[in-house]
């Protein structure tokens, strides 16, 4: 008769261990965003679909998950409607959804809140969002992002603390190895000046970033069939073959931008934020202005950058950028902004496979108190209440199990220290300690216990 | 063209000052929670519907939430699925749902996860649910439950536990008028016993239920209705009119239970749980043993208690009780448990009603650092990274606006610190200090900054 009970793809439960790992990233990266000034918001997973569809294209619009209306849905339908396929009627037994990112309901947040709201405004948002998606790897139908954004200025100073928040955060995470790809859109605008396919911006980035994967000649290639000349292609790869630290590189550049306002623009940009970076005291080497930088082109309109872990394989683990017009989709003119997104689970799977968690704070309790039954039970449960007075994370075993057992149980939690409450500890007010690392037994009084376990 | 941003009924945005006391409301809880051993653990917001319906009778089936299935959602169904009506269509063409209560997915994580779990095992759980309820004062479709039992074990120090987390929780948030009452089902069940209406159980409690509301007299006479004869009502009225404390009042009842085993076993485990509270150290003047507490009986099986705040008019703002078989119905049978569960809505509204907030403590960013321009910028994110290096809170205005404007933006936010770095300040590195509670300025170096802002 019993169901044996299943997920549904694509969606995780979190144990105990999981979430004190996952809690110990979040909340480094949750202090960050505080110490720089960010402030939490939360918007409801449930949206109106109207706030949702036709804000992440075609195949966004595909990915939403559609929550059935409640009652009789069918009422206001007709066999035509049926008849008229899934997507029709959709639009009929639908209203809500789930949301599909933190930006949108952001942006919808902002609109409805703005007499509220003294910009610049700065957010952080750490919720679930959901997609359709097709399960793979790596890639969940439910999952967090955790996002901050700075709406309503134009400064550079945004963009180089946001940097400074990399910096910080995966300095306390410990994750030493890794690269920051800045550049702007304004660069690649200035780079297809120069090479005349101003005219063919999105197809040539398109083709730009795929460098990576198909290597130089073929990039070359692909971008000769849009119409680009020999000449233009030879100063393409002049371009990128470029030595040298940012600085540098950004000078001989402006040489070769001249006459492209934009890109002339965009190198400003980029080296206003680095200088911003190194007054904050972001350490340069791990800093690359990276020209052939192209994410997001279709949203971002200024600043872009991209972190990527080096000792270990794995895509993009953190990005931003500059945005024009937030909220524009919602009657609001001229907010723009810039933000980040740290991608934690992909953070979660590199501290993983480096060993970064910190194994030791993942205990929650420190202590167990061993149940010896009613006669000692009464002074257990006083001595656990003092234990915790002193905000020390306390159990006491609820049964009189045997101590073999109750040890396990201390062993399996990784509780680092066990108290036995026996009647000769009751008559004595001496307590056995046993501290399971060393696997030493100690008799202490409370008073020492307690100085005992806060100090180790 | 642009379209006005709405919410859907019954689910809300939390700003920033809203998230710092929610913040500050589920940190206090989840803190004791871990002080008493419990351990986090998440599901995800979509279940299969296969795993919620049926577990909340018929009403709780119609107000889930369903996710329509992605893509074709159509391709197998036929018209007569249609012609069928709405609630025949929907199992064609759903199969997720979001979670209705925390208590189901958990016991659905248990039986997946069996293996891993060791016995006892104790979890809290903070999460949104959803329920397609009629949105009305303070109840929404979107909320957040936030629940700790400990399963796999029948040790009713754990009801005596949760009752001392309680008396925790609501010392710690300064809510000092408060009532927990606390019976069994099992006094309940001897209460009908005594009265002959063992067989009128689930009836008699229901009328009991509303013994506050309806008053002795109707409450007497509807149970007279079930069939109760006139010396039995004598004898009911007399139980509940039983005064003295609560240990007094087990005594006598003992008495007059005699003949109903279950019900003198319900006044072991009363008088049990108080003994082991007031070996917890729990005071005793906040907990009323009522005889007349008939809640979730459908569901609970052993000791119930609910709390209610006594300075406001609320309903119960806390609750929980012991119940046999959580897993049963996914094929795991013999696990036990009890659990709690805070209202923090309701909780929340409590303390804004009695201004319980800490309000400074609501502040997230310390000091402010006023943007004079160019000349003095990267002397001020200087500064910042500094100051920021001390562990303090701390923003660099983006952009070198009227000084007038930069103090308003601190102000707004409740930034208590504002230091100014103008040139002046460059040249001589002592810095101007504003301290925006008593308004003074004080001219200070870094050390002295830091120490100043560090033990204000």
């Amino acid at each position: 008769m019993a169901q044996k009970p299943s997920l549904p793809k694509g969606v995780r439960d979190f144990g105990p261990e999981q979430m004190f790992k996952r809690n110990y990233l979040l909340n480094t990266i949750k202090s960050v965003f505080k110490k720089y000034g960010f402030m939490p918001i939360e918007t409801p997973a449930v949206e109106n679909l109207s706030t949702l569809t036709g804000k992440y294209g075609d195949e966004g619009d595909q990915l939403l998950f559609k929550i059935l209306n409640s009652g009789d849905f069918l009422s206001k339908t007709e066999t035509e409607d049926y008849e008229a396929g899934a997507k029709a009627l959709a639009k009929k037994i639908t209203e809500k959804g789930l949301k599909y990112d933190l930006t949108v309901p952001f942006a919808r947040f902002v609109v409805m809140n703005q007499n509220d709201i003294t910009l610049p405004f700065k957010r952080y948002q750490v919720q679930p969002v959901w997609r359709a998606d097709r399960p793979q790897k790596g890639r969940y139908r439910e999952f967090y992002q955790c996002d901050a954004d700075v709406i309503g200025t134009d400064s550079l100073v945004c963009e180089a603390e946001l940097m400074a928040m990399v910096d910080e955060v995966f300095c306390k995470l410990e994750l030493k190895d890794y690269l920051v790809s800045i550049s702007s859109r304004k660069v690649l605008e200035g780079l297809a000046d120069v090479i005349g396919a101003t005219d063919k911006f999105s197809a040539f980035c398109v083709i730009l970033d795929k460098l990576d994967k198909i290597g130089l000649e073929k990039m070359l290639e692909e971008t000769k069939a849009l119409g680009i000349s020999d000449s233009d292609l030879e100063r393409l790869t002049a371009i990128l073959e470029i030595e040298g630290d940012n600085i540098s590189k950004i000078e001989t550049l402006r040489k070769t931008f001249i006459g492209s306002a934009v890109g002339l623009e965009g190198l400003t940009e980029v080296e206003d934020t680095l200088n911003h970076m190194n007054s904050l005291g972001v350490s340069q080497d791990k800093t690359l202005f990276d020209l052939t930088l192209a994410r997001g082109l279709s949203y971002y309109t200024g600043i872009i950058y991209e972190v990527k872990p080096t000792s270990v394989k794995m895509g993009t683990i953190t990005a931003g950028g500059r945005y024009d017009n937030l909220t524009g989709v919602f009657g609001l003119q001229g907010v723009s902004g810039v933000g980040i997104s740290f991608g934690v689970d992909r953070i979660y799977d590199v501290l993983e496979e480096l060993n970064l968690f910190p194994s030791n704070d993942l205990a929650s309790t420190k202590v167990l108190i061993i149940n010896f039954g009613d006669n000692c039970l009464a002074h257990a449960l006083g001595l656990a209440t003092r234990i915790r007075k002193n905000d020390i994370n306390c159990e006491v075993y609820p049964e009189a199990a045997k101590v073999k057992k109750q040890m396990s149980y201390a062993d399996k939690k990784n509780i680092p220290f066990v108290i036995m409450v026996g009647e000769e500890e009751v008559q004595t007010n001496i307590y056995t300690l046993k501290d399971m690392r060393d696997g030493e037994q100690r008799k202490k009084t409370m008073l020492e216990l307690i100085d005992y376990i806060t100090n180790n």
